[in-house]
């Protein structure tokens, strides 16, 4: 097969406007996550193409420098979104080809539960230590500070509760989201 | 009642330490959200704080400038984190009064409610559009193009589906959020 994504004539213009909302819709997602619009517009490019590509590919496709192009499709590598695959033919200076991970669940599970989950974790542990901290030291304070350090638990309390609340539920999206068809979920239930 | 946050001598070291990792917390927070850390801060404070603040009040407690304080808390007030609240008493300079929004649903809401499910939207909206108009042209393209136009129809697919979940999950969230008691959640469930 040949690529497809070279600019030769016989490209249908419907592909090519499609092939450039979906550059341009991932890039701002990537964008609004935290990353940047090139990794976007990379994993669009991979995720569209049925082949692998490899840098001189994408560069070819994005409008992109070099640097760029190398620099963004490492680290797409190393969040998982894109993997290097093994091309037998047609390689004879060894250059590497990559192709999109299209089990979107694999991206999401590294992306969330590392980072993510760990910060939730330490911001649990966090929590917990000032409460007990102002408990224990409640009894020694004057009547004022006291008080306060009730209001202060309360509060403490209410933030903890929050983000206990987004480990469960982060945590069950991890459980069942890869078992699960995700075309085929009819029902969130929170109770 | 006095403010307890104005350094007078008799604040217990537990309560000062306290509220040092909580506005350093939130301040992280806010950062990770694509907020700024001064606006993670100033909510902190006012979360901490049993009488609502002025802007002196707040500029008084966290060590950033004045013009900081004044725009970081107007942008709390916007997204309905902070409101301002009538201070019959001692406020001769007719000074605007602040306190923090406790319930955090109504924040969360607001910030997921508004921008986020409008973005979902979009670009469901967006895919949806380019698999039928690669689903109408079809007819038309030669036996290469349109194998490759199935291709992207089926990752079109894939993007919609995922896109579809976050929808649902987001949507359930907001409607069932408000009602529940965010510290007696015990289940999550997706079906």
């Amino acid at each position: 097969m040949t690529d497809h994504h070279n600019g030769k004539p016989s490209i249908h213009p419907a592909m090519q406007m499609v092939h450039e909302t979906m550059m341009q819709g991932l890039g701002q997602l990537a964008d609004y996550f935290g990353y940047n619009r090139a990794m976007g517009e990379l994993y669009a490019t991979l995720l569209l193409n049925p082949e692998p590509m490899s840098l001189d590919d994408l560069k070819a496709q994005i409008r992109k420098s070099k640097a760029s192009v190398s620099m963004n499709t490492r680290t797409l590598e190393y969040v998982g979104a894109v993997k290097e695959v093994w091309v037998r033919e047609d390689n004879p200076s060894n250059r590497k080809f990559y192709e999109a991970e299209s089990d979107f669940w694999k991206i999401i599970a590294k992306l969330l539960g590392g980072r993510e989950l760990r910060d939730i974790d330490l911001a649990l542990a966090v929590i917990q230590d000032n409460i007990t901290l102002l408990e224990s030291a409640r009894p020694e304070m004057d009547a004022e500070n006291s008080e306060l350090a009730k209001f202060y638990v309360e509060r403490m309390q209410m933030i903890h509760n929050f983000f206990k609340f987004a480990k469960l539920l982060l945590t069950t999206i991890l459980e069942k989201g890869s078992d699960l068809d995700i075309g085929e979920v009819s029902r969130v239930e929170i109770e």
